[in-house]
């Protein structure tokens, strides 16, 4: 039974949003919907339309026979402003101080809704460069990058302090933590990551970089390859960062029992000339 | 301006998917696209129809003029058995095989796309039953329950096998690891839980339970009540388990250097018959 248009609109955004990056065929939905490929190409116009106005994502159409529609999901600055607007605010309250100068941030990393913006803002920064693997290290991290390979449509793996018996073989290397002032283990299981991937590394706390920089040695033991550094929060830190290449959501120290808490270096990371300019295509 | 009909409804698909759980007044849809309620009602009426026919959830609508829509997402139970089977399938292989019985499984839990059918698979016991939150144990819990709670559009929170100096302030519980045949310490931070919460438990896999059932001792201590105990994987066990009750989309064993796979007990715990009338309103 051939569909109509506005039962196909419902459900050609559910299918699209369910998988971003990925190349969805003319003649998929022409046979999903038993209706004409000029009617499904009239429908993406649409689709593409209302998602430039709202903000949703990139509607990319290739052309032809062959051609179909993929969805790149991305968060104008707009948004990102007011987003990372609240998190400062969240975060500026003085019950969230905790002895040692570190800052709760545990409950903001287990809000589905929070988790979702947080991803779709960092996968901005990833929409016109290919990533194939997202890579964090246990525990807080991974709510982040699970969040963040949902939005580019990629695999997430863990690197652990412990390896576990269930992991089966691992990959460990040694670091430098500057928190524990010691150095430490982090293991990967040798399967987690293809050879040549592309990967994007994913924390939510960065200080000096010691762990990052342990992630990125890691990488060299799977020859994988370093696409970003993306944390949710720096922290103050003086001196050279073993990682001097990253992108924060926020900045964030507290001395004295005091919180602060500001923006961090995303505008220029992620909102770039040419970016901005592809977003608004 | 006026928004037309197809924009309105990809918009408020995109919206409603976005916010499962959530009453979005007829007000709010009427104010975002300028159209009168009686066009925002006909709309829901289509969205209905489609989220229906396409298994996407159910969309209940509150009727009159403080009235709305909420869309319940769930997954039918053909679809169901269709990504039990996959799993089984996969889980299956030879090389997933470790030493000690164990089954690889920590790349399926990288992977967005299957991780987002197990959530709204294990959402789908929820659908007429109230949760507030959901709790996992680090490290392989975290990415099923974030999942799950996206589904549910409730908060997740971390039970840690180690106190963080980040976490503040932990109440802690000993229990038995059948696994590790000892006496182990799980600790979660006083925060992560508000007195009163209904809340699920999920984890990647069970075996005797005892795991569980140090995490239902910490609901005890935040005078949290226990909604339902849902776990990927349940594992061979003589005996009576430590947790009785809980649903379990896949049944593994490994003996003799051989993978057994089984789907779990979901089929009569999550598709009763009254719960299937409810889906197929």
């Amino acid at each position: 039974m051939k569909v109509r248009r506005s039962d196909r609109l419902i459900d050609m955004t559910r299918y699209l949003l369910e998988r971003p990056h990925q190349l969805v065929s003319l003649t998929f939905f022409s046979k999903r919907y038993e209706s004409a490929k000029s009617s499904i190409s009239e429908d993406l116009t649409i689709l593409k339309r209302t998602f430039k106005a709202r903000g949703t994502g990139l509607l990319e159409t290739v052309p032809g026979a062959a051609g179909g529609a993929r969805l790149i999901p991305y968060m104008g600055q707009d948004e990102a402003d007011a987003l990372v607007a609240d998190m400062v605010t969240e975060l500026s309250q003085a019950d969230r101080y905790l002895p040692g100068g570190f800052v709760y941030m545990s409950d903001l990393l287990g809000q589905p809704t929070t988790l979702r913006q947080i991803g779709r803002l960092m996968a901005t920064e990833y929409v016109d460069t290919p990533v194939d693997a997202v890579l964090t290290i246990a525990t807080k991290g991974i709510p982040i990058a699970q969040s963040v390979a949902e939005f580019l449509n990629v695999p997430f793996a863990i690197v652990r302090h412990d390896s576990q018996i269930s992991e089966g073989s691992t990959v460990s290397v040694n670091f430098v933590s500057e928190s524990r002032q010691r150095i430490e283990k982090m293991a990967l299981a040798k399967r987690s990551l293809a050879a040549g991937s592309r990967v994007l590394l994913v924390d939510d706390f960065m200080k000096g970089g010691g762990t990052i920089g342990g992630m990125r040695s890691l990488l060299a033991e799977f020859d994988a390859v370093l696409a970003g550094v993306s944390v949710l929060a720096e922290g103050a830190f003086e001196g050279n960062r073993v990682v001097p290449d990253y992108t924060s959501l926020l900045k964030v120290s507290a001395t004295d029992n005091q919180i602060h808490v500001a923006p961090g270096n995303y505008t220029q990371k992620i909102y770039t000339p040419e970016r901005v300019n592809l977003i608004s295509e």
